[in-house]
């Protein structure tokens, strides 16, 4: 059976993107204690810590295990205490009380990683590495890279010192015009990952769909206009909103994008670089899909589908991804439109994540990686500010439930021609 | 503008319509007592009285209030207390209170009924009447009809003596053949409603899909498939499931479908005509979406889109529904395949509830029937022996939660051709 | 081994409380609609049907069954749905969905009564009823009579057209002077139920109490005196409150008495009369102990102990209890000090409910009655104007949770001498 | 007004006092790494680092900020943080967050009480420190050292890998004989506290009880006779237990005291000094008040009063308290009876925690150390092997809520003479 995440690296290269990922992660926790690494803010956030372990964990499960006899665990119980899901890999610890578990330290976890470092450098030198699941295995890191970011920002805005992952600097001046229409043409158009290259499964197979004529904004929803909307009642206005959606906000007390306030008639936000006042010209964060459709109807426009939003994407191209080390969205910038497909804000979506047709998993543990989340999640696109740009390309479907906030999430809208 | 809901009903077959249907109502409450009619089992459910008394309001409400000016109601806050959820409407009595609203009685519902009626009849002949809202009422009260007999069973099912709503009857003794697979093309094909005869804003507008080609299964899952699924330990194989399904099914302990249990190693199953042994050879009901699809995975199939089960139903036909008065699904006929899409039990699609393209809201509070409940829930297709006939139609798009099981709802397998 | 709940009844007196008892129930339900009597407001409360079945259940347990070979139950399911919580007396019907059993209907419960009562009678005219069971019966069950009126009082509280259970009548126009205090002067002082007369265990032994001097209100706390608590911001500041007391406050929002709402400026309460203005002179009713304890602390006073109020009460008087036929509390008449200790409202102690010294409980399920009961709970004394005069004596302890607020409950201050 | 805090303590002795308390502390956390002292396992619990940071905010807010003008506190928004629940000294961050506060870290936290400590020694030395508040200060601390034991075993539960506090040592064997009852004669017996040195609001004022003659055991209660009561079904029989009790057992899933679980037949025990087989000699610990109570009730006794405790205890003698090094329950040493009133396991008593006759709060936030708690609680004696001795005294009252598990809490039984 062909193995459903493609992968046509050679050693050399399979060899510098495991650590080149394995280093980037290192790189990130630079000036955070032991103690901003142990906690867990809420169910669905993990603490720093266990994100280190998970992913060494990985590689230990998927590729050592089973190609290097020799290897030996520092501690056959990490194999319980890191596995996230993964139901035929065995049993797990509650996810919900992964902010318990103080020992191992950040300390023996990074002596973990080593170990898992050393062993994996040694399999793929020794060419029995399976490269597809190294591959997947370094994807699957990034991916917790950017949860590790949004995690972290969750735990620090609980506390009323509002520390600072990285240090604020001063924020880019840079209006942006109004929001302008692409006209994009539709038809029975290809969509989904087929090339030889690293891909989810979920991306796959590629195949046809039937795209009607629609509209692309050239940029993001801003802050400046988010802020219109907040003022025209828009958190009060049951017609605006999904019966869901108006539900959760009012349980939720919603009145903003999260980690927003208002001191002395400026909104506030709480990001990575502590806090700071909201940039009207930088597309909106940290909205949910309830937030973002309801925006959208308020606009008398709609969000687009993930099939809108890759036929008008192309391939991936430059943008404000991890790498910038900016780590906030930013004002878009002049130039060939659409503007900000790619990094600054996961957009929402109007698709639910649901299979492509024909789409299958992979036999085993792997084979759980997307297929059981098929079901009440929405679809978002392109990238975010925290997202490396490594893992990105057009046919990445990323997902979460319609009211997750603490992702770097936000909204470009459509409408039909 | 021109209304969604399109009708083309003269003033004599509105008439008629709005009898039947009101007198349809009536005869579904012969037999229960005032406190069976009072009680609400669950937020999701409501008391018959209300359902009597919020299908009266809305006539009420979008005919009398605009178009008959003489028209007094019997009392100001039957519309606090009957709305159920059109904001625009005005302000609504809380939902999950319902039951315990014990005046006014079903005496005086049965009395604000009887003064409703009377007026609309006097609108319908004084040519006054707005036809299109009429016929939504109609429809309108056709649905809670349905609603008043799953929630019913609902509230019945908490009752350790077992109450019948109808008498029990023998069970029709039938085996039914092993499913056969029937072979679809595909191809561009138009689905949704596009007639000038009534049907519901989601079933809008018409407009072509891409369908590939497939295969559905000639006749419903039966009970006695779902104990093979039950045997071969289908609730407790968690890479059978979604994530979220696995989550609800422990958290809920379900071992088998709502309302079942075991007796003496002989499957049990409460209907509304009380407690009787499970029928090996009818559909399977009172299935959630994620037993659904379970199910279908299992099966090495899976849950047709709803575009598949449209296409492939064809025009309505016979079924057994709720004019059948067996209250109960049926083993499969012999006949023409496929079989059993009318009637019988509703079938989870695979399709989330989401817009049509080009989909649009009616003005005002009718606006909100359907459009708000556009997330988290999936289609169901078909009808069922609860659902009166006169309200089915080939695009009639049913839609629950993904864990609902109080519902007559089954399943119907599919599969890629 | 002697029973604990002594009686001194001949055959005669028997008969005449079993039936002034069982009648009392029956004409308290005149007027009311059987939705009225279905459905139940909170896991606290019951459906009236449900006191009536129960309290019948009392007496086809714990007398028929034991001593009539030839009475035959209506149903044999009964004994499980009308069990409250005699675990010795087989299993129960989940409290918390006691609102959903709508069969049997009341009409069948009140069938169910007449068989009981037919057989009790004939009992006890045969000479075999055993005198204490029936006693502690009829005692049972106007425990009931009283929850039935506090019971029905929540599930109305919840109807937005504010049914009344029994017409309103003008208000008494009296006002009270201030409240005066009476010293007591305390000693080692004998409290507790000693006489060969009815009494709940709980009642007993009679036994010695080291009591302080102290001195007592000579009324109850009025409803002017609490809007004075209110205006003075009683219910924000803190340090008049328990700490438990403080959080229940704010989780449940309180701002007044249950049942107390504000319009055009006045204060209103919800009453079995329906809507009424609060009468200033009036004791204060539906106050937690948490509120009567912050209430104490705001006016430097505290809570009398239940020694305190027993030996202050002395021999039971005449009072404004439920044959009144008034179901409110009234301003304190002129006369003798202290006043209102007998009816009126239930009135809050600071004592916990706890086992006398020397308490023992009778064998089999009726030893159940009251020592389960024995933690986290508040005593409180004297009846209320919904108690019937006929329960009450001045060792009589009820009790119940400190948040507590839908029963008949105000207070009465007392201080150190 | 003479504060309720009585001291006689010169500065000499204060000094010292305040040195050995604080250096307490410090020892305490000898071994433990950031991560363990980050996390808070449940509400109830704190984080080792929030104990050592409020204790040292409660001899800045009561004695440095009232009495050093020159004192500046290195973060002022560590009053926010660090108040537990002194309403009239401020607002507090949310109890239930404690564990999301990864800044100020642990090493901030040590520098915090290194500059506290300084100050507060100088004023000390000044003459200007407040006697009575600096002792107070350092008998709440040793309160909170004894939470942090509590707490850290709590969080160490939840880690599969079971990391050891301090290292496992042989357990000691040592059996003891069956327990002995020891007659008291009762009388008017004066309780309390009365006399020139510390003690808490809550033990005073000195007054009389009126005590009956009663039995008390000559030891605790022991995980062997633990064992029988489990054996015997002590967690299944209905009516040994108090209604709330039950229900929480059910709800809890108890089946053994907290901590406990079987491996092999062999009951074991988690503790500080990681897992243990239990040991059948030593006082069962980690029981519930309800619990005990059952326990009591299976036994044909009850729990003392914790006046009985109190005139059968005397003065305070040696005892297996915190200096001894164990941190576990030892089995009772053959000496004069009652034995093990002192250390091993606090004991429940039947008393509520209420009140004294007389009691009065002290001024100001300090006022609201114990009386704010005197609601839903019961009374525990004689400090446990987790407590430091020089906090215990004959009176002490220590209260915890009837469901409380993860103190080190066992039970002594009592009858009547």
């Amino acid at each position: 059976m062909p193995t459903l995440f493609a992968s046509v690296l050679d050693e050399a290269p399979l060899l510098e993107l495991f650590r080149q990922t394995r280093q980037r992660s290192l790189s990130m926790i630079e000036g955070l204690e032991p103690e901003d690494m142990a906690v867990q803010s809420m169910e669905d956030a993990s603490p720093t810590k266990w994100h280190l372990a998970h992913t060494s964990w990985f590689f230990e499960e998927f590729a050592l295990r089973p190609r290097d006899p020799s290897y030996a665990s520092p501690d056959d119980r990490f194999a319980f205490l890191f596995n996230s899901y993964y139901v035929q890999a065995g049993p797990r610890y509650s996810r919900a009380q992964r902010g318990l578990v103080t020992r191992p330290t950040i300390s023996d976890v990074l002596d973990y990683r080593a170990k898992v470092d050393d062993a994996v450098e040694r399999l793929i030198q020794s060419g029995d590495a399976p490269p597809d699941i190294i591959e997947l295995g370094c994807h699957h890191e990034m991916q917790h890279q950017e949860l590790m970011l949004t995690d972290l920002l969750h735990v620090f805005s609980h506390n009323p010192l509002r520390p600072a992952y990285r240090q604020p600097e001063p924020l880019e001046v840079q209006k942006v015009a109004d929001p302008a229409w692409i006209a994009f043409d539709g038809g029975i158009l290809p969509v989904g990952h087929g090339e030889e290259t690293f891909a989810y499964d979920c991306e796959t197979p590629r195949h046809d769909q039937l795209v009607r004529p629609f509209e692309l904004a050239n940029r993001c929803v801003t802050n400046r206009e988010w802020i219109d909307f907040i003022e025209d009642g828009g958190y009060t206005q049951a017609p605006l909103w999904l019966m869901d959606g108006f539900a959760t906000m009012q349980r939720e007390n919603w009145q903003a994008p999260a980690y927003w306030w208002q001191e002395d008639g400026q909104w506030m936000q709480f990001s990575l670089r502590g806090a700071q006042p909201v940039d009207p010209d930088a597309p909106v964060s940290h909205v949910s899909f309830y937030e973002a459709d309801a925006y959208a109807r308020w606009s008398d426009a709609r969000l687009p589908t993930e099939f809108e939003w890759e036929v008008a994407a192309g391939p991936i191209g430059d943008g404000n991804f991890h790498e910038s080390g900016r780590l906030r969205p930013a004002p878009a910038r002049p130039g060939d439109d659409p503007r900000q497909m790619w990094g600054d804000v996961w957009e929402w979506t109007a698709s639910a994540f649901l299979p492509y047709p024909g789409f299958q998993t992979a036999e085993g543990a792997v084979g759980e990686y997307n297929g059981k989340f098929m079901v009440n999640q929405f679809v978002l696109r392109g990238g975010s500010c925290f997202t490396p740009a490594a893992q990105m390309r057009s046919t990445y479907r990323n997902f979460f439930y319609p009211h997750h906030r603490w992702q770097m999430s936000g909204l470009r809208l459509a409408r039909d021609a």
